[in-house]
């Protein structure tokens, strides 16, 4: 055989032995088209076969002489487009072999080795776009500290230099109790360094500073999750529940000793029995005409105070959600202040407390059950800031409804739906700034020839993590933007703000719950060790979607609020708002809803506030004018409305989740508007983009079932999402060290590669 | 005034006091509409105001008196549309009332109770379709487990009746030396029992079962997923890879010893710097020519063996992967028996072991790192099935490409990815188990007047819970037919099968992340109390989907096999072959893409298997056929295929996942078309429905966008989903009782209320 005719086939040679991909059958298939090819005379077919015998295999000096051989080629004939240009330049430009071409192609097509994918591995690359990528920071992200810190700065900073003292060393064991009494000493530095009562009266030796009591909420929540929690039942549900429901005597018998830790406490509502219709609690409280006492009692088993914070080992009083019963007459839900423990730490009589024991996480707060056998406590132990009992043992309330009172009283304690959401904000936090700073430095795989790449250089490690790390800055402003309603409210804005806090709450709680989920997985097996804290930080946040309200309830409770404020608004249009309102339905859909618009696909129009904000605006009122609608028609058909909401159920999350979306949007923007300082500014621009962009993609279908948006669109969005991802990845890293989490805080090994 | 006007504001009045969502701000613009009214003298709004003053609220027994002569009005006129309707009844018809019918609708309005809904609370209604609907079982569960259970029915019987005993107790303690040492108690009761060795052949005393090997491993995750995994470290990847790259001389001096586990091993790949790219492992076997030994050595600290199982307490060999070494030149990853410890648990001179110490879920499994100091072995312990060193010193494998013959050497390993998936399955079912039988029972809320009802009755419980069921479903029948395709491969059909267990492992895995996260929010403040078992289900199988292969390397592997059968098949067509393809091609426009078939809605359609069939290969095709072009593309376009392959990374997954969803309900429908029993056929072929229907949602906006449905077509499968998941509620219990899981092993109190 000539030769050159040989050399030909070298590249299929070495291709079909070499390759991880080919097997026996494509073997096969070489086989037999080298029997058929008529061209090739037989002792030139045999020579070829001898070649592709299964039982005698190349050695592997003979297949690295082919492949240098192929690689000389390559060298010589840059501009090769497929296999065959190759086989032509190594037969030496043999005419016979030109005239075969299209069997060649044949072989090659069968072989998958068609195109220029096929000898692209033979090119020694080693660098490539995607390794060259690489952390540069575009901004000061000490300037964009600030900007995250506002008006806080200063607390946030005592909070942050407490907390990276030594004796705050992560405890490791996991022996529940060494863990319990190591977070009890934690609160106690905390109250010795007047963070506990910084909510409280200044009367009471309080700091009378709501704002920074949230921000040490939020700061503390870069340390140990089981220590915040602690602290909030401690000095947020039992503090605050005195402060809230009671009056000045109570203030003064306690609120001192529960700013400093000297009398710890609970806050008794849920029962076994009633968790989310905390409404329906069965505990009674009962008038005793006699001697004007009240009598606590558990009806039965199930009707016991359950998951209580600060119950199992320490509390030594509780604020006690029972039905107030005068006369055998229920004047539904109060709360009365009961002793749980002398000062010793022994049981009163009456009391049965139980342990809840090891929890999925939280393991440091010591979670228990909590039976009254008849427990008798003075009558100016009930709270009575909304409800009492007079002298002559009749009910008094400043509300008569039973309902409305006992929503009154929950409204009082809403800042707990504010201090959890900024709790989970932090832990997101620092599960993006474990999970991007191990990204940057860990490599794995790499182009042919060159070293291995950062991990956060590959578009699904980017995908995962940087539309995440958007939202967490959305969330940050969103949160800020609710601290501040509520700290300026008027009473006239309580409901709108329970809402608000109540959705707030679980998207946050939920995002949380995605973010850290993600960063798990996006560290593997890193991930999984304890060290990295990526399972302290999912597993204590994990229970944040269930209490202070399970996150689904308190979703229909945001959709039922919107639902109100929309029948409200629509009902009340007069011929003259009906029109206005007509007009303004038209408008968007000339404006946004023409097909120039739903398949504008122009990055300038993409990447704009105004396209972002009608977008959501959109979303949310279509959602919500489409939910009433369907509510009203269920019962006009005759539904009650129970049904009805329940038909209708998962309408009313859409309802919420489109409400809060615009929410974290609109904060968003206005937050980036604000910012002078050029260089923070670009970059949360871009930040701000992806988020608007990612929550897009997210809905698209609904965007292309309303025809607002056409497949053209959705597809360059997710494009420009790519592109963002891309872009903001060299930024990644300062933008999670703009969070500035004390690095003993943050503690994972793999974060400081 | 005259009582019968004043009566007519009773029910304003009760409402504005009572309801909850009421505020001041309504009080104050129903006393400015009261001062608007003329027809109403001075005297007479005087007397309206006095009731809504905010400082003198009426009393109790005042607001009850009203509430009663209200629902009076409602039981006289049961026709009442709204509350203006009670107005005039209350004011016995009076003519004044009755002309002011447009100034009390205004009223009304502005108050926000306008319409039916606001006279809703006053009918106490105590029961409604959402209350009655309750668990009625409408097949018999043993037929199906039976189905479920198929061949490997007696194993599964005998696994079962051995993890019951009283000496399977969960262990409670958190001390991990506690936790480890029981579980190689476990492991030691199994291996006795002849359930480690099921696998091996005959001659070294196994039970020759492949089969049964999985059902074993499937069985005991219903048990303590630590168990499974350590006994999947000792007799799965430790045994295994002894009998696949070993050869006779290493299973008689192993295999028995490994069977009964008397000798404890370890599979020691990963590195601290390679673990998805396992390729690039740096620990050396060089070949000493002076004694024909090999000497094993960890170039450098990051080049250690991490997280692997067996090794901090237990093992005491390992099968090593390193690069063997011959006179310098690397002729790449090889396989070793490596000592670890003596029979007494001491380390052998130049191992070092270090202990991964606490991790998020698997605390019974003593993973930790390995380290080799030029540790001397003899030759015979090179597993030499794919390679060996010869007499001469010289290296020899049939598979020249080192490339190849390490992937041939993973490939022999697959049968990981088989058991992985069916744990995975198997704690699922059993987080379902749990979620839905406390669903079931678990009462919250209810109709006004009513009792509380099961949770499980409301639709976003059903959304949450019975589309994982059915999905669970599938993904048995799907891990059915991998492990089928594996007992009956042929060699050619290997490449093939690993892809398909690469990517069912994945599927399936992250299913178990989803299933478990929702079983734990579904279950509340219980779900996250450890003693109900949802804690160590999702901690445990959280590793999953990063072990045995990160989840996103094992689709892009997905894709990669599928876009090469793809090439191959594509560019094989001729002419002949081309037309056919293209009338296809037409074909499924014209019966699938016209506006009769995307715009079909028609119940019988939305529930037919061919349509679902169709819908699911439509998308895995077009998805497949679009990544390649795409990729075809940006090579042509001049990236190499390493970027290219990066910037297509996201399709990538879409093209496995469409792949993977496709197989599953495949082979779900064939399951189902099998069934004799009639009433099993019909609750499966529900689940299949729904299985199929929700995934077309899921994925709704790719559809819309490719224009293979429209709105009309997507919104009516959303509703389906409803209606599905509504009806098979009724069955959902004896749904998850046919996984016959033991009580023993599910022991969640929350199972058994």
């Amino acid at each position: 055989m000539e030769n050159t005719k040989f050399k030909a086939f070298l590249p299929h040679f070495y291709l079909v032995w070499s390759d991880d991909l080919l097997t026996q059958k494509e073997l096969a298939s070489f086989r037999e088209f080298i029997d058929n090819q008529n061209w090739l005379s037989e002792e030139e077919q045999e020579k070829l076969l001898a070649n592709i015998n299964i039982s005698t295999p190349p050695s592997r000096p003979q297949l690295n002489k082919w492949k240098a051989e192929i690689e000389e080629g390559l060298k010589n004939l840059p501009e090769a487009k497929d296999i065959f240009d190759i086989s032509v330049w190594l037969s030496d430009n043999n005419p016979d072999i030109i005239a075969q071409e299209q069997a060649f192609t044949a072989l090659e097509t069968q072989l998958g080795l068609a195109g220029e994918e096929a000898i692209s591995q033979f090119k020694t690359l080693g660098s490539s776009f995607t390794s060259v990528h690489h952390t540069v920071s575009s901004f000061d992200t000490a300037k964009l500290t600030q900007i995250l810190d506002g008006d806080t700065a200063d607390i946030i900073k005592k909070v942050k230099s407490v907390i990276s003292r030594p004796e705050f060393a992560y405890e490791t064991s996991t022996d529940i109790d060494v863990y319990r009494q190591r977070v009890f000493e934690w609160c106690k530095i905390l109250a010795d360094e007047n963070l506990g009562n910084m909510a409280y009266p200044k009367a009471y030796g309080g700091g009378e500073n709501i704002e920074d009591y949230f921000a040490i909420m939020e700061t503390l929540s870069y340390h140990d999750l089981s220590l915040v929690i602690k602290f909030g039942v401690q000095f947020g549900l039992w503090g605050m529940s005195v402060m809230s429901l009671g009056t000045e005597k109570h203030y003064k018998k306690y609120l001192k000793d529960i700013g400093s830790l000297e009398l710890p406490g609970c806050f008794a509502m849920t029962e076994t029995n009633h968790g989310s219709n905390v409404k329906g609690i069965e505990t009674t409280g009962t008038y005793n005409h006699n001697d004007g006492t009240f009598t606590i009692n558990t009806p039965h088993p199930n009707a016991q105070k359950e998951y209580i914070g600060n119950a199992a080992k320490h509390g030594q009083m509780a604020t006690v959600f029972a039905k107030l019963i005068i006369d055998g007459k229920d004047y539904g839900v109060n709360a009365f202040v009961v002793p749980l423990r002398d000062k010793k730490g022994k049981t009163v009589k009456g009391v049965t407390i139980g342990d809840c024991g090891h929890k999925m996480g939280l393991n440091g707060v010591d979670n228990g059950t909590i039976r009254f056998d008849n427990v008798v406590i003075p009558k100016e132990d009930m709270l009575n800031r909304f409800a009492s009992v007079n002298d002559a043992g009749e009910f008094e309330s400043p509300i008569p409804s039973d309902n409305r009172r006992f929503f009154t009283m929950l409204g009082t304690l809403v800042g707990g739906r504010i201090g959890i959401p900024r709790s989970a904000l932090s832990a997101s936090k620092s599960g993006l700034s474990i999970a991007i700073k191990y990204g940057d430095q860990r490599r794995q795989f790499g182009p042919e020839g060159g070293s291995e790449v950062p991990i956060l250089n590959y578009r699904m490690h980017q995908r995962r993590l940087i539309p995440l790390l958007a939202k967490t800055y959305a969330m940050h402003f969103g949160l800020q933007y609710l601290t501040s309603r509520f700290l300026h409210r008027t009473e006239a804005e309580m409901q709108e703000i329970e809402a608000l806090a109540a959705g707030m709450k679980s998207y946050v709680t939920w995002s949380a719950r995605d973010i850290l989920q993600e960063c798990r997985e996006a560290c593997g097996g890193k991930g999984y060790l304890s060290e990295n804290r990526i399972d302290a930080l999912k597993n204590d946040t994990e229970i944040y979607t269930t209490f202070e309200g399970d996150n689904t309830v308190l979703m229909q409770l945001v959709a039922k609020s919107r639902l109100a404020e929309f029948r409200k608004s629509f009902e009340n249009l007069d011929s003259m708002g009906m029109l206005n309102y007509v007009y303004e339905q038209t408008k968007i859909v000339i404006m946004q809803k023409n097909p120039m618009a739903t398949r504008n696909t122009d990055e300038a129009h993409l990447l704009d506030d105004t396209f972002h904000k009608n977008a959501f605006e959109y979303r949310e009122k279509v959602i919500l004018a489409s939910a009433a609608k369907r509510l009203k028609k269920l019962i006009d058909g005759g539904l009650d409305s129970y049904d009805a909401f329940n038909v209708a159920q998962h309408q009313m999350l859409d309802v919420a989740q489109a409400y809060l979306d615009r929410l974290m949007l609109e904060q968003f923007q206005q937050a980036v508007n604000a910012i002078e300082d050029e260089g923070v500014k670009t970059i949360l621009t871009k930040l701000k983009q992806l988020f608007a962009l990612s929550q897009i993609e997210e809905n698209k279908g609904w965007y292309l079932e309303e025809g607002y948006m056409e497949a053209v669109k959705t597809k360059a969005i997710r494009k420009l999402v790519n592109q963002l991802c891309w872009e903001i990845r060299t930024d990644a890293v300062p933008l999670v060290e703009a969070f500035a989490i004390p690095d003993s805080c943050l503690a994972a090994p793999i974060a400081f590669l």
